[in-house]
């Protein structure tokens, strides 16, 4: 590890990129998963590495969301399980939800590590891994399109922090909810998510857990109405709108 | 070697991206370059991955300050040794420039990896080698101080594709002109560098050597004149508005 001041303004920042370099070496993730962290990197930077208001209330939406699933899942990947896997396994038990490994550069050794992170976590049952069942999503080929029959397949909302733009149509287009966490508001998976939270998922996934015991209280037209009233592309303009001003003022 | 295919929209980006990986794993990039890298793609994608206006402008007065240089120097890391080491050792060529090795995270393994690359690519001499002598640049500590007595440590005008902000602002603050390809507007480098090419390296010193060529007739004064007209602040803000446009325009 390379030694980072607390004092260094970006301390944060430099602390997951340590942790996503420590999870490579390990063997937990892909060598483009590593590029992938530099990608978002560069738009967290970009949002000046604190949540937003538009974010807010796409978590807003996306815990009511999640709360009036009747089968919500969480679809995990390499890069999620290294950065927030005890958040993840805390959202999945205050939601009931199932949690179900999904990998892009899928290999036998780097499933078992992704699932022994999430036990690790406190995670009880983890779909997805090697040998179990599963069965294709539409539209999708090789290991990406697997989907546990009782996880992502019969899921009417799948949470998928970090999602590549296929995936995430072809979910959308079999007729399920998708929520996804996208540092980029212009990638393929934001645009076409149902609800798109334009945040580090480090920042969101606690913030979910948050907004969703705040919202437990509420009765069920409540929440159908706070999901009526959020519109993702109007949300994801003002990200957009934020960005271009964050540039022009500079 | 992951399968690309040529129409995918972002071909040469993914085709980089592959070439990356493997230097990796070849032992010649550190872990953390591939973050990098990844910030870079990004910041590219931002610009839609092609040389901008300002961009142009920037290469004219870089090449025009190069060509008045006395000792003009291109310092090479690992990243842009992977990425265009031919273009460099042509850049060099034309300039009868010296090429040093500096790398911020650097392992004799990886600096003897970087030099092969180098002189696969046709470089004669490449200074910064382990064993090689070298002082310090003011003002840094560790490896990346280190700086050849005939190479940077003499030099008037350093060319630094891809630079950490450190370095950029001790070469500044020692008397030198630096000349940084860099693609984020925003970076401490970005904004030090005594001019800024907002570019993808691997379009931007093809980019100077066609350049460069051109200039080659010019006179001292014309090239002089190319030099004073260009204001590096102004030029960085143009970039800026190019990239809060692309935003709000989404």
């Amino acid at each position: 590890m390379h030694e980072i001041s607390p004092n260094h303004p970006r301390y944060h920042s430099l602390v997951l990129r340590e942790k996503m370099a420590q999870a490579f070496k390990e063997g937990i993730l892909a060598d483009t998963a590593l590029i992938a962290h530099g990608r978002g990197e560069a738009f967290d930077y970009i949002l000046g590495e604190k949540t937003s208001l538009p974010a807010m209330k796409a978590i807003e939406a996306a815990s009511a969301t999640l709360l009036l699933a009747k089968i919500p899942v969480i679809s995990v990947n390499g890069n999620t399980a290294v950065l927030a896997a005890e958040d993840v396994v805390k959202l999945a038990h205050l939601l009931s939800a199932r949690i179900e490994i999904n990998l892009f550069y899928r290999t036998p050794q780097r499933v078992v590590k992704v699932e022994e992170l999430l036990k690790k976590a406190g995670a009880k049952e983890v779909l997805g891994k090697e040998g179990d069942e599963h069965v294709s999503v539409e539209g999708l080929e090789g290991p990406r399109s697997r989907a546990h029959p009782q996880g992502v397949h019969q899921a009417d909302v799948v949470l998928v922090p970090l999602e590549d733009g296929d995936r995430a149509q072809a979910l959308v287009a079999s007729g399920k909810k998708v929520i996804t966490i996208d540092l980029n508001p212009l990638s393929r998976t934001a645009q076409t998510a149902s609800i798109t939270i334009v945040d580090n998922l480090v920042r969101a996934i606690p913030l979910l857990i948050q907004e969703m015991k705040k919202l437990k209280e509420c009765s069920r037209e409540e929440l159908e109405e706070l999901v009526k009233k959020f519109d993702n592309k109007e949300n994801i303009s003002e990200s957009l709108n934020l960005i271009a001003q964050h540039f022009k003022k500079s």
